[in-house]
């Protein structure tokens, strides 16, 4: 784990070199996920994600270094998929199966793969989308016990993109476990303020649960949705430029789909809210959608 | 340092995942070169490169990170290299001052650069095309050390693909210095072999004279050019098809101009020779490489 420091007072947590191809948080939660399915036996997995997933990647990514099999059902358009590098070409080169239903039968897709694949003798893997699973979450428990392990400065808040919300659930987890305070706030990338804290609070206690931690440390989730810009993928000129400026300004890259959002949340926040003590940006990846901006 | 075994019989040492923005071999002598020029006091670094240069990469990157000036002589076209990605968009986007003198005009456009830096005020490091420095195949030595404390095989062989040198010449110092005899055998890139081999070997002895080693252990190196097809970036379709296969076959990328090459003259070379023993890739990386073929 690298842990950089910018400004004399951020600490970044640099997930987006987790050692996976194409790296960040997808990566890390695709290796404990993959650790489990394997040791279940399963041989083949279904899942699903959108033209630049880095969940889908990482998905591939895995299947291939383990050889089993993967279907990927893609929403988006197929004809922009085969021409798209970044994630979309690692999905290609890994020879993942590949489907692109209509939006409204992505569910279907994936039941129709699950069944393909029991009919031709495998044992298939059903892993939701954005691997939003208990041992996604658990990846994350694990994450805090190996930051705790890497530095000995307790993080007061701990900011990060919240997506699909199992990474954030479970960063909350690890410190309920490790007994440690310390506010987590995400930044949503796309969802609502309300569903996003919900989604992330009950995978954080159904974590809780499964360890046996109690989960009254964490009394609940928080997701700002102050700076979504209208929603996934899309963002304004402050972001944008906070994305133009970040390797000059701090030597990493940050998107503006994920933690170009996340990051300019946190300095508007921290900024507003006067926060003083020790910062975390928990940086979760999003490289190859960097430089699919070219 | 992420080992990984293929086919049950090669060890793959993932330098494709060394923790550094972009990765690989260069990123690894980097950290040792830049942490060296800033002991002494260096805040300017000139260097130089190719449009998709990973060293030049790597050079802008930690002159970012650590707030120091840097200025790449570029060979290549400038409208090229403003229109491309990988590599290319990051040394931009680092904002590393950039110039593009004509071809034989690069040593010139260097030395015009440091005495630029120095006029300003500046302590310019003046820095080597490839990192073909002693702290860069020190790096190297650095990075055998690691190995062997991570792994409880010794190597019989390591291939590797063999550019400026010090790569290879680094690796051959660690097994000098760890008193490890094992073949070491680079693949040439771009150079016709006994040129190949006398640098590598000038630049061992130049490692085994800082360290004092014994240089005997190794009594020369071994540069292959059989697979050179022509020249740097050059490639014929077994190369084509190494690099388009790797990752469903092993789960790691291999570029065409660099690991590709590599790993195929390694898989030939050892069916040929019918070589036993404990075989190693040294996987020096190309991911923005292997990327940038769409």
């Amino acid at each position: 784990m690298i842990i950089d420091t910018i400004e004399n007072q951020i600490f970044v947590v640099r997930d987006d070199l987790y050692p996976s191809l194409g790296s960040g948080n997808k990566g890390r939660k695709m290796d404990q996920i993959g650790a489990q399915l394997l040791k279940n036996g399963h041989d083949a997995i279904v899942t699903t994600g959108g033209i630049q997933s880095n969940h889908c990647r990482a998905t591939a990514i895995f299947a291939a270094k383990h050889k089993i099999s993967c279907t990927l059902v893609v929403h988006g358009n197929e004809a922009r998929f085969r021409k798209e590098g970044g994630n979309a070409k690692l999905m290609r080169d890994a020879k993942a199966r590949m489907v692109f239903p209509a939006t409204d039968d992505i569910s279907r897709a994936m039941d129709a793969a699950m069944e393909a694949y029991t009919a031709d003798g495998y044992n298939p893997y059903y892993l939701r989308g954005g691997g939003h699973t208990l041992e996604g979450g658990l990846a994350y428990v694990n994450a805090i016990d190996e930051l705790l392990a890497h530095s000995n400065i307790l993080p007061d808040y701990i900011f990060l993109a919240s997506g699909t919300g199992s990474t954030q659930a479970g960063i909350m987890a690890g410190l309920a476990k490790n007994k440690v305070n310390c506010d987590v706030i995400g930044i949503s990338v796309a969802r609502e303020r309300k569903r996003a804290e919900n989604i992330v609070y009950s995978s954080y206690l159904e974590l809780c649960g499964h360890l046996e931690i109690d989960p009254g440390l964490q009394k609940k989730a928080t997701v700002l949705d102050d700076y979504l810009c209208g929603g996934y993928e899309k963002f304004g000129p402050s972001i944008k430029e906070v994305s133009n400026t970040s390797i000059p300004k701090y030597g990493f890259p940050l998107d503006t789909t994920y933690t170009g959002k996340a990051f300019y949340g946190m300095l508007d926040y921290v900024g507003t809210n006067r926060l003083k003590g020790n910062l975390f940006f928990w940086h979760t990846g999003g490289f190859l959608n960097y430089l699919a901006n070219v």
